[in-house]
């Protein structure tokens, strides 16, 4: 069964707190905008795909509040809704693009009466979600075509149920391929700072039965020149033009890795993750975090006090170093540039 | 002020209890052989030139007990003692390196009766530790040569102060720079799962007053992409004959991204690390580690209860990947197999 990593529920938005995992599965009701913003900005909801999800609802929460039946009363709140939302991180570009579409709803039925806006949005926010779990299950369809029964797929942060409104992106191929019957193992890198992959993809791999095994983000190059990994699949939280790749730190590293060890890196990520405004990655707004996430873990300060630390939490990796990218639209190989053109 | 790491103290061997580091500085007597193997199976003690050391001190410490001028009973508790120690850890080449050495001492003084024998042990366990202060800042000074003002270094686990008797081999060259007045900045890997680059490179460096930032593990290549880094050095816990090099977990990593970049990559280790009856890095024994290293930090358990993990603490870095090696006796350079053959 699949996660309800987001949902609307009665009035409210209802999320897993992924900060808690794998220690408790805790769900949390964000009844406003604020308490959905927070819940961005700390990563109790995250990955690329839900984060556009929860902005969408957030624009919900944030406008439902206007009672007032002045359009222009309501236009200053949704735009400053809008506005604010996109202030709670800046790389996943899916966060600007469902807000974006959110805008365009508000905009198609803007001589409406306000209350029916309201609806609109609403509708539109759950449309998000169900076209996301289609879309999830076109990408594991085609990314599935790319999996050999007996591979070994090394994955990084979590690409799945958690990521999304249904299994995932990179995990969704790998469920999807396990569903065909092919027999898949997988590691995880542990994805150090904050261990998305050994809190979350670890914990929904097994909750699958996927074969899986935990490792530190240093091990996977000593696994490759072993032999021991095929193919390497990550998501993705945004995609230039050409075909250059923001994700969470620590993804360049491996397609470096893939690339000596002539290893198949793909990527997996719906169309809303590409921005075809940008001509290369060197445009991708990296989010730099704070210093706690790295000198303490649980409790435990594992770091010398006042020590200076480097903390970004994505990395491009150019489009040379990507074998290609599963969408819901179909398997996209290099030169990126022509053939990723059909979809802006 | 360098740090005393191991020292003999009246009639036990003092040790710092890395463990506990960088919240507390304790430090630790080991009164007997068994204290002393635990001291270096936890990694109380670590970094291989540190463990030779600590191993010569278990040998002195093993056989002190002896009180019979009996020769036969002598030299089977000296092979069990010897034997005992050899188990502690299985890839730096230094324990075997300095139980042998002891061993030689004493079949040296086979002859003259056992108090003799057990003081002339004692004596050459102190010799290793000078002898270590000595190499460090022969090594300092060679590698140092390697090192240009204004350079960014990168720098993996801990070979430094912590990791031998004097300021260390990687962290030596780059203290010996500093102290040159050449202007360093280091980057210092944290180093799953242990932390020893968190918890004890920067923690040393800080001490150092060397300009230090601590990243996680998979945020050096984007460093690298960056061109932050002008150059990479690390210890080695064992090199083969042909210039392979074991080292902490995520060394070989590095090398390649390294490589990748056309950044140097720098291993320093004094000559007791070479095992020159290997003829390649395949030969070397990985350790293998408990899971709990991985899936619990401080008192958090970060990983679902029962996963797989996969936890090797060395990776062999290829020859071809090594800029060169410094020692105590000069740098080598490529083809290894020729320049080290001076050291068989």
């Amino acid at each position: 069964m699949v996660l309800q990593t987001i949902e609307w529920r009665r009035d409210s938005v209802r999320i897993i707190d992924q900060t808690l995992l794998p220690g408790k599965l805790v769900y949390r009701d964000c009844r406003d905008v604020k308490a959905l913003w927070r819940a961005i900005r700390t990563l109790q909801v995250r990955g690329a795909p839900a984060i556009g999800i929860a902005a969408a609802f957030g624009v919900v929460l944030g406008v439902r509040g206007v009672t007032s039946a002045d359009h222009a009363v309501f236009a200053k709140k949704l735009d400053e809704v809008i506005r604010y939302l996109a202030t709670a991180r800046p790389t996943a570009v899916n966060l600007f693009w469902a807000l974006e579409r959110m805008r365009t709803v508000a905009q198609r039925y803007a001589e409406k009466p306000v209350t029916e806006i309201q609806r609109r949005l609403r509708a539109e926010a759950l449309l998000v979600v169900r076209e996301d779990k289609e879309i999830c299950r076109a990408m594991g369809a085609y990314g599935a075509r790319l999996i050999r029964s007996g591979d070994t797929i090394l994955t990084h942060c979590n690409a799945g149920a958690l990521a999304t409104a249904d299994y995932g992106t990179a995990l969704g191929v790998i469920y999807r391929a396990q569903e065909e019957g092919k027999k898949i193992k997988v590691y995880a890198d542990e994805t150090r700072p904050l261990l998305q992959g050994a809190r979350l993809t670890a914990w929904e791999l097994m909750r699958h039965k996927v074969d899986v095994t935990l490792i530190c983000d240093n091990m996977a190059a000593s696994l490759m020149a072993q032999g021991k990994i095929d193919k390497i699949i990550v998501g993705a939280d945004r995609i230039a033009a050409n075909g250059d790749v923001a994700n969470k730190i620590g993804t360049y590293s491996l397609a470096v890795l893939a690339h000596h060890h002539r290893i198949p890196f793909y990527v997996a990520a719906p169309v809303s993750t590409f921005d075809m405004t940008l001509a290369s990655g060197r445009g991708i707004p990296i989010e730099q975090r704070g210093s706690e996430e790295v000198a303490v873990i649980g409790a435990r300060r594992v770091a010398p006090a006042g020590v200076k630390i480097y903390n970004p939490s994505f990395d491009v990796t150019p489009n040379r170093l990507v074998t290609a990218i599963v969408t819901e639209k179909g398997i996209f190989r290099r030169p990126f540039k022509r053939t990723l053109k059909k979809l802006s």
